[in-house]
């Protein structure tokens, strides 16, 4: 059993318009309200070593990322803490909140509780206009497949690459060139916090089309020797990177640097290197 | 080291103004949108006995509950659940899910995550009119302080009387009643989640003036005998109850059943048939 599988489950319940973003989308005046919500803990997401200031920031930035890639600007955040130790409060409270104004957000409410080990939960909201709002949905055959930055770092560090230290403990999400890449008509967009493989097949899902994508034009981790650079560009988990589909017309987008790395295809399959590719990155098992 | 000291540390870092109510008090068009969020988990909020449907239940419940103590109507709710097993995700979906649709939100998003114990954080969103919020601050000496229904049923089953399974496993918010008693004009509420003890030390704080209540005027659980029933009423926690006050003149609201039990005092200081109160209830303690 896989999250994947789970939120079929949820899906069932909620209903699947509900689940088909990084964000609900909620409208507010005349404007568009984004919202969404994530649980980090100490066994599954805080790695040894990591400061309390960045257990908070880290907890602000992976919501504050999901916001950028619906193009919305990130405004409040809402924060959860559960504690074994109080001492550790100051020290998360402190780096979420560096992290909201590093991005333009402020916290504006939470929960304290004890608990058996550190858990975070963070809500995040942002505002866009109903234009400028991206979404998974609306791959086009003959689109461009794109990536900013590098991704694989995070997984690297993991795997032992410790100069990626930043990368995997204090997240940088993508709120600038997020908003561009909606104002400049990205057809789809999501975050590749999951890695390269599960967000394109997660676009599928939501898209009539398929994806092919040339591994030699994924950007690698510095240092990294093949083959192992190329495992964690495509499949690493961790990473806050923007993935997206625009029209090749639209391409490139003022102001913000990003890879092609592929094509939309009529074909509803995700090939990398013209062979299927496989549908593994980070998951929940239980 | 007890919740409300650890909620001064948060104080210092995102600012007082952002803890002063059950909810964030956030723009939203023409309109205010309100926003809390809970976290509650096995060991602490759980007991055993409760149903995964309950333990979903419970979790919409206490959060539409701050929502209803702002006047607010609630709107949508976002659920975060931690798993040890799986096979609870469905049960508590479908009783946050029959929570929300009984008080009018939907849930729109959420997170599963693989964690130690069962914990579920819920995040709600509201909608008010500027004119009809209703906030912790703004009681006035000569107001009446009144609570809806019977105080210490939740805490009652805590201690052994097992006909209030009902009032612990399933909390009804005072949605209907919130939003009739802010259109009313009441000078201030809150939700009694705490016991009415805390409750009013709780108001104090944000308010100039003080309260004197008269216990003989709260209302008991049923066929639990004296002085416990007393104990209960005025310092048991987990119930969802609003407390208020209200210029005399607005008193009744059509409507509303409730109990005047005291009034609101010039003098700084909480007062129980004309003593201190003892500031005590349902708090974390670390």
């Amino acid at each position: 059993m896989d999250d994947r599988e789970l939120l079929k489950t949820v899906m069932r319940i909620v209903g699947e318009e509900n689940c088909r973003d990084d964000c609900a989308i909620l409208p507010c005046g005349d404007q568009v309200m984004v919202a969404t919500t994530d649980m980090l803990h100490k066994t599954t997401d805080f790695v040894d070593g990591m400061t309390d200031w960045q257990i908070g920031w880290m907890s602000a930035a992976v919501t504050i990322s999901d916001i950028a890639s619906m193009g919305a600007a990130p405004k409040y955040l809402l924060i959860a803490v559960g504690l074994d130790r109080w001492e550790q409060l100051a020290g998360v409270m402190q780096g979420a909140k560096d992290c909201c104004t590093r991005f333009g957000a402020q916290i504006v409410g939470g929960d304290i509780d004890r608990h058996g080990e550190l858990t975070v939960v963070t809500t995040g909201l942002g505002l866009t206009s109903r234009r400028d709002l991206a979404r998974r949905e609306g791959a086009w055959p003959g689109d461009l497949v794109c990536i900013t930055g590098v991704p694989g770092q995070a997984q690297a560090w993991l795997d032992g690459y410790k100069q990626f230290e930043k990368a995997l403990f204090e997240p940088q999400p993508r709120v600038a060139e997020g908003q561009a890449l909606a104002r400049a008509g990205v057809s789809a967009m999501m975050d590749d916090s999951d890695g390269i493989a599960l967000s394109l097949y997660d676009l599928m899902s939501v898209n009539t089309c398929g994806f092919a994508i040339d591994s030699a034009f994924v950007p690698r981790p510095d240092e990294v020797p093949e083959p192992q650079a190329r495992e964690l560009a495509l499949y690493g988990g961790g990473d806050y990177e923007l993935i997206f589909t625009i029209a090749p017309d639209r391409y490139p987008v003022a102001g913000v640097p990003c890879t092609v790395i592929g094509t939309v295809t009529e074909k509803r399959s995700v090939l990398v290197d013209g062979r299927p590719m496989e549908k593994r990155g980070y998951q929940h098992r239980w």
